[in-house]
């Protein structure tokens, strides 16, 4: 792309950029680097899942927000999409879009992007960088055995529905990052992390493969996402509001919006997914928590929320929506 | 991703766009869609080739670009990154950022994208939409028989090198929008043209696979992107300055300037490629302009252009770079 390019700045500039994004690349597949394209030969017995998000400054992130949990955000929340359905991390691609050149920046980014990818054995294989408003697309691949990965439309009535963990921390994490909020005690830390730095149900994830009959993961908010899952499998789900889980951090400093963030927070990166009664035992071995259970569609309704027994809120919602995905 | 997304504002804007994104793709391989990832089986014996590119707003093209050329620009030079591997297109992503939602610009970049995708016979399968300034991240992925791949570093000295048709008709089609173009003679207009939807030499490409011993295309100018090629097979390519072909129109109406265009415009996204002597008759077949040889190289120098046998100009070139590709 030669458009308004001036050939000395962008020497200079994609020098530098190389330089931090230029590491070794470990992948289960054979890749060429330094053309055109990379180069992907999949194993015959696996499919290849991917995603592609976008992350703009001061629309998915706060623009204080340091390179560092830039990257840790980016990548966590891209892995949780190859999580939801079942996939082995493998390889990313990243499109970088810089206001400037800022070394320091760049360098935070790239550390912590190769220190978290590695985490997750999953290795950058290719990409671009451009000059405009920051914003970071990733588009990430993974591996997953053929008719394997998991569907968010495979539910079946009867299925308990679960969660890998406590919701609405990282809502509680940014409220506390919108005020200003730079250090304090060890629950605030815990609930900022939770927002800065999510983590992909990655491992249990490939457990949960031969398991659990649909999957999901929660970006848009527990319910927006779980009524996602219901309307694909033609079904209503059924949550206990007493059975939603609750972090002692978010419980301890919000107790008054501790539900509502758990149900409506959105980028928690926790998996959502439907265990039949044969997979009890997956359940018990991973602490996992069930929320609810999924039953036969009543007319329109594909969410019904229960306090006690008692119906307190039974309605469709309509949650944020990708297109195309 | 929740951050910021106003719900009531985000429900209609994505059905908006859902509703210009969500045609029925047709691919190769077997995908699933409305679920966090896409799936893809890729045939055995194939290799998956794939390359992600992001325009910006008054960066890689001018803000007074009309969307439906946005979108062939986009696509045209990201299916150029294909062509150049020798690969066949099959599908990809697009990551949209949007400062608001426009439906009238929308209706015309979906169109155009999808009329210039079926041109080439690939598929939209999965996408990201976010508010923010205007760009396009497309990742493109195309399939090759394993170990077929087109590279950059596979010159041999005595391949003859070979363009697949005129260079700096972009450059110019640029200078005249810059300038205010809006309508003028054929001439003109075919340079317009080849800036505003460049032809990715997919056809060509298939043919090249099996008889071309390097190959890359051109974006950054002919001088800079063969000298990519030259130091990726650790060769020197010696350039005949009266081989290169210019257009009519291009030496019509930029007499002076011409050959300047052709050698740095950038922005054509023709393939220029090595054969070896046996493969003339391909040359012959599609009329290919042989514009030089790869030698051995000397020294430092990996370029090397010629006036009528004289050396004109020996030095090494460096081209604009993009990291990890």
């Amino acid at each position: 792309m030669k458009y308004m390019a001036d050939r000395k700045e962008s020497l200079g500039e994609f020098e530098l950029i190389q330089r931090y994004f230029s590491k070794q690349s470990v992948s289960s597949v054979s890749l060429a680097q330094g053309d055109d394209c990379a180069i992907l030969d999949i194993p015959s017995d696996q499919s290849l899942v991917f995603s592609i998000d976008t992350i703009v400054e001061g629309r998915h992130f706060p623009s204080s927000l340091k390179p560092e949990h830039v990257a840790t955000r980016a990548l966590g929340s891209a892995l949780s999409d190859l999580a939801a359905m079942g996939a082995k991390p493998d390889h990313f691609t990243l499109a970088l879009t810089l206001p400037a050149i800022d070394e320091v920046w760049i360098k935070s980014f790239s550390e912590s992007l190769y220190e978290f990818a590695s985490r997750f054995n999953i290795s950058l294989v290719g990409g671009d960088t451009t000059k405009g408003p920051l914003a970071v697309t990733l588009q990430v691949h993974g591996l997953v055995p053929k008719n394997e990965a998991l569907l968010r439309s495979g539910a079946e009535a009867g299925d308990g529905i679960y969660l890998s963990a406590p919701t609405g921390d990282a809502k509680a994490g940014l409220e506390l990052l919108l005020k200003g909020w730079t250090e304090g005690s060890d629950d605030e830390e815990n609930l900022v992390n939770r927002f800065l730095s999510p983590t992909p149900r990655v491992e249990l994830a490939q457990q949960l493969r031969a398991k659990a009959n649909a999957c999901i993961d929660i970006s848009d908010g527990l319910i927006s996402d779980i009524e996602h899952m219901a309307r694909a499998s033609g079904l209503m789900a059924s949550i206990n509001l007493e059975s939603i889980p609750l972090s002692l951090p978010l419980s301890r400093l919000f107790p008054e919006q501790a539900l509502g963030f758990a149900l409506q927070g959105g980028d928690d990166y926790e998996l959502a997914f439907a265990l039949p009664r044969s997979a009890g035992s997956l359940a018990e071995k991973f602490g996992l928590n069930q929320i609810g259970t999924f039953e036969a569609a009543e007319g329109e309704s594909t969410i019904k929320l229960l306090e006690r027994g008692k119906v307190v809120a039974h309605q469709q919602f309509e949650g944020f929506q990708h297109f195309g995905k």
